[in-house]
């Protein structure tokens, strides 16, 4: 059964994957490197990256916090015992310069409790300024690799959750063209991803963290050195608004993150560099916005529309 | 006693009176107006103004909604009635363009129920992006003298309220230099405010209203020619990303509008047209950036300081 040690060595390797392959594709770029510690015990290694000639601001963030729960933390986790914890993970949002690149976030997280209790969650969700159909499908055909390689409808129940968990009620958008989400997974929760045992889970978990290099390069190459307008510009700061409002507003994460203490600077690493509001917008009728717009549903079936 | 009627009235003239005070001092831009109706009865009259001499954009929003109180709505009201409620009031907030001109924001409110409850709440605060200490005072000494006419140590319970309320606790800066903020006010809460009547709190209610056009005109005034710097833009797209934060992230009144369904475009008109996130920005040693943030506190006493 992997024990903490194990999966907190794999997140920090996963960190250092994901970073080398983005300063690779990006060309210019490098990651600055925040050591810090947690009042709590434990501390992380944020990891940021600005102006590169693809990504304008990105975070790869590794955290491995420890301490007795609060409080604030047994409200957020619904949780009466007094006891404590270890919480570590690697969470991600890359914004581009080029409106024609999109957004992608990833989360990898493991919970620890010291009453025995333990959980797995995570997820990837791609935020395109513009959908392109067969670049949603390809990015999906890739989440469903990784998780059909340790079971059977994972990737459908894991991509409906994304549909629910990205998803901005106050304006009845997804956040972007979904991708998959999942939480709470130990063994006691085996209906939910039919694994047997936590060594199961967590080579799942890898899986889902692997993918997210090459499945980001890609996307950054094919679509980096495409030509955009001042429109398209404009149009990509008013989709940034957007995302600032679904992390802020309604992303759990984040909430969970500023109510317990955590390191602000490293929670918000996920707002994008510059973000407009204008009244009102509506993009023109027929227009690619406009169309982009009414692709942001859930329970479309990217793989096979 | 003043019925809704009255109050709603009274209301609609505030908006009125705000919206040409400032279309006279900005002298440039005029107030684009969107009537809207609630699905469940009444509706509003938003008001937006951009890109203007002095405003770059700004909503001065007027509306009178009613029906059932719906879960949502009793789950934040902490209301177990089932009953009908109207709910009326003048919000505003306004992004100027020039970093040395503050943000401003009022909200004057009056909640009634079918049960025969009924509350008034409100308050005013400034969020200059250069804290100007003879300003902060000058604003106060405004916000003090509508307050002294309704009675004694009104301005101080508020001015607490507003240090309290106006508050970034995952930045543990306030949002700017405070004024006042009240809530729940009616002829049960005398102690809140040593009122008799509702016709008093009224009264003082409106004192707050129309205390706003002078005191934002003449900030307005003081400060639109001042010559400002590339680098105090900067500073300003900065410190309108803390204000999205305050709004998105602990604004009761956001949030309360984003869940109970209310106009998305009207409630958040209070973000600012562009705002900017630069990871862990610290301004330099001894700057007026520096000073500003040693100055976003509580308990500062403006007036007597």
């Amino acid at each position: 059964m992997p024990q903490k040690e194990e999966i907190i060595a794999y997140f920090k390797s996963l960190q250092n994957q994901i970073c080398n392959a983005l300063e690779v594709e990006d060309g210019l770029a490098k990651f600055r490197e925040d050591n810090w510690e947690h009042h709590s015990g434990g501390g992380g290694r944020s990891r940021v990256i600005v102006d590169g000639y693809v990504i304008e601001k990105g975070g790869v963030n590794f955290s491995a916090v420890e301490g007795e729960l609060t409080p604030a933390m047994q409200k957020q986790l619904k949780i009466d015992d007094n006891c404590s914890f270890t919480a570590t993970g690697v969470s991600i949002v890359i914004h581009p310069k080029n409106p024609l690149v999109p957004i992608i976030h990833m989360n990898v997280r493991y919970f620890e409790l010291s009453n025995g209790t333990y959980w797995f969650g995570g997820g990837i969700d791609l935020t395109p300024h513009y959908v392109d159909n067969s670049q949603a499908k390809w990015f999906h055909e890739q989440l469903k690799k990784a998780c059909d390689n340790s079971g059977d409808e994972m990737y459908e129940t894991y991509k409906s959750w994304a549909d629910e968990y990205f998803f901005i009620p106050h304006r009845n958008e997804t956040r972007g063209v979904g991708g998959i989400f999942f939480d709470h997974l130990n063994h006691e929760t085996k209906k939910k991803h039919k694994l047997d045992s936590k060594r199961q889970i967590f080579d799942f978990v890898k899986a889902v963290g692997n993918s997210f290099a090459p499945i980001y390069t890609h996307l950054m190459n094919l679509n980096k050195e495409k030509q955009f307008s001042q429109g398209q510009k404009t149009w990509q700061l008013i989709r940034r608004g957007r995302y600032a409002e679904f992390n802020l507003v309604w992303d759990r994460g984040t909430k969970f993150g500023l109510v317990t203490n955590g390191r602000t600077e490293s929670i918000l690493m996920s707002l994008p560099p510059q973000a407009n509001w204008e009244y009102d917008h509506k993009p023109k009728k027929g227009s690619d916005e406009e169309k982009t717009l009414s692709l942001l549903r859930k329970d479309i079936d990217w793989i096979n529309s």
